[in-house]
């Protein structure tokens, strides 16, 4: 019996193909996280379904044997997806393609495609053969759901983001290095489910060599576990750092030594899985920028960091952070290790600015969202 | 026309009474902010009013001439009260002598009055003279409504509210002392509508030398300065500070010097007005927790404190501080004055735990409100 959604709620048939498109959120990467609910004319729903693991079949798909597992007859319905169809053969068949054969009459699509190779042809396909086709829908919040994929498909890079866990006067650590466990269980759950949406979670040598983490999702079931990244300018990552315990990727980015203890560093490194990457700054550390057009191209969406106040600072600096994502726990320590180094200031307006976004109790803990001005415009 | 309150509204009667008493929050002090609404048994308003500035009318004494001046009749009628009506005469009459007098059958309180001297006496006469009375309703808030009342009644010292505003990351100024403004202009109106409420507005020498504030409120219209109170060991405040020009009492808290250049600085400080208290701990510095119990003495219900991380950290440390009042702006400053001088901390334990309680997006800042545990339980 399909199921009536009435015009007069709030639940639109695009709202519920987002609704689809967000329970894809932890394991599409590299793939956008896609939403897709196939209607008649009067807003019965036929299928729905969203975008799987990479590799597999897409949200368009998942709808189309939604319908058909359940008897529908889908020919003249109005199929609402969150990303234009795709137009070209990748891993899967082209969504278009499907759509055109099995008749949909109507595509009502969020935004276009970002990726300029393609962005556009899906819809072209679709009315070149004679479907209605209209776009805008749930645009902003298909494009905020993807923002990494937008942001490496638009910028060439990731889309940065900066996990810090802190006292709510800003310390990180006592000055003695003690920092566990500032923020509360539930924070800590709540860090684990913004890991599992990213690509990447990156951090430095230094916090490898001090806390020794493990920079994996635990607190959560997940497909996938994200890819570890290291900015590790003497390679002094230790090859049985904890980190290379999860089954993924591993990722050191390092400035460029070849004397002979380097190479040795290198090979035991890569003996335990990890890709080792030279690309060094004119002053010797690890040019952070190159490092994110590689990670782009590497297909990391969202790169998730999780770093000492200097790292912090110098992709800071840098420019190259969009948003921090801050938890703040009811504690004040007075004093300790700040959340970034930004070097010594001499006026306000040297400081960086912010925008606070949402702002959540998790746990006794405060979850504060904040972008850097500008940086989603692109 | 009385107005008619539906009995399945939300807004009941002593909800409505509080609301009135919320009107009177700038300028009953140091008597307690009360409201009360007289009704018929069907719930039909016949007054309503609230405490005047003292000296002036308590709110039982406002909703009987408003009713009187309605024409209409309240004998057998109720009053919703927020506070347990008083039975002494004050600078006014006794409330109960007048609710009894107006023939009123039934008092709803919200409370006890927390004055040990008469609490519970309000209710004995109007019970003695036959008045139905019950106790119970809006409790929580009227006693929160009057935290620094009942604070003063009950522990003899003020309500103490340390109000801070800092960047994201806990910085109170620069390490060059540059901090106008790291706030917007919405959350410095904000906090002046905080300072109104409070009895007295707090700070130490060392903000005065530095900052030379005015400690008045300015923001908006108030119908009495909160006095101002100078932690000032040495009496270094000048008599041409800022905090001489508003209208209302300056109290200067010293150790005691009694050499000639400082009794001279006195004497200058009292030409100004000031009362100059000495009241010096055994280190030379001024005894911080006398100092409450003089300011209760003298019939300061919330202390408003915008001092300096010594003297913050001084207050936090001798246990003397009930609540933070944060404004945190969306900066970084990556490092900078703090909030408060805690010393050294070994351990997270060592650390200041707070509760939230409700935060709030003020212009583009947040403010958090936060009570140390347990302090609220007197």
């Amino acid at each position: 019996m399909p199921v009536l959604i009435d015009s007069q709620d709030t639940h639109t048939p695009m709202e519920a193909a987002l609704a689809q498109a967000w329970r894809s959120l932890h394991h599409t990467s590299p793939n956008p996280r896609v939403g897709c609910i196939i209607t008649t004319a009067d807003g019965q729903v036929l299928g729905q379904g969203h975008t799987q693991q990479a590799g597999g079949p897409h949200a368009e798909i998942m709808a189309l044997r939604d319908a058909a597992a359940a008897g529908h007859e889908v020919r003249g319905a109005t199929a609402y997806v969150t990303l234009e169809p795709c137009a070209h053969q990748g891993r899967t068949g082209p969504c278009c393609d499907a759509l055109i054969a099995a008749g949909i009459g109507r595509v009502v699509a969020s935004i276009k495609d970002p990726n300029p190779l393609v962005g556009g042809k899906g819809f072209a396909r679709l009315r070149a053969a004679g479907v209605q086709v209209e776009v805008g829908p749930g645009a902003q919040e298909s494009r905020e759901l993807n923002i990494g994929f937008f942001s490496r498909m638009v910028r060439g890079t990731p889309w940065v983001r900066l996990k810090v866990a802190a006292s709510l006067d800003g310390a990180t650590a006592l000055h003695n290095g003690a920092s566990q466990w500032i923020t509360s269980p539930e924070a800590r759950a709540d860090g684990h489910a913004w890991r599992a949406r990213a690509c990447a979670i990156l951090t430095g040598s230094g916090t490898v060599l001090a806390d020794n983490p493990r920079l994996d999702v635990r607190a959560l079931p997940t497909l996938r576990q994200p890819q570890a990244v290291v900015v590790d300018s003497h390679l002094q990552t230790p090859p049985d750092a904890l980190l290379f315990a999860a089954q993924r990727g591993v990722l050191i980015y390092t400035s460029s030594h070849q004397d002979t203890p380097f190479l040795q560093r290198q090979a035991a490194l890569q003996a335990r899985g990890a890709t080792v990457v030279a690309l060094p700054s004119p002053d010797g550390r690890v040019d952070l920028a190159a490092m994110l057009r590689d990670l782009g191209q590497r297909g990391i969406n969202e790169l998730h960091v999780e770093a000492g106040q200097r790292l912090n600072g110098a992709l800071l600096r840098a420019g190259l952070v969009d948003e921090l994502l801050l938890y703040l726990a009811p504690l004040l320590l007075g004093s300790g290790r700040g959340m970034t180094d930004l070097g010594p200031l001499e006026t306000l307006a040297q400081g960086q600015a912010l925008e606070f976004g949402p702002v959540e109790r998790v746990g006794n803990d405060l979850r504060v969202l904040a972008r850097l001005p500008g940086r989603a415009h692109f």
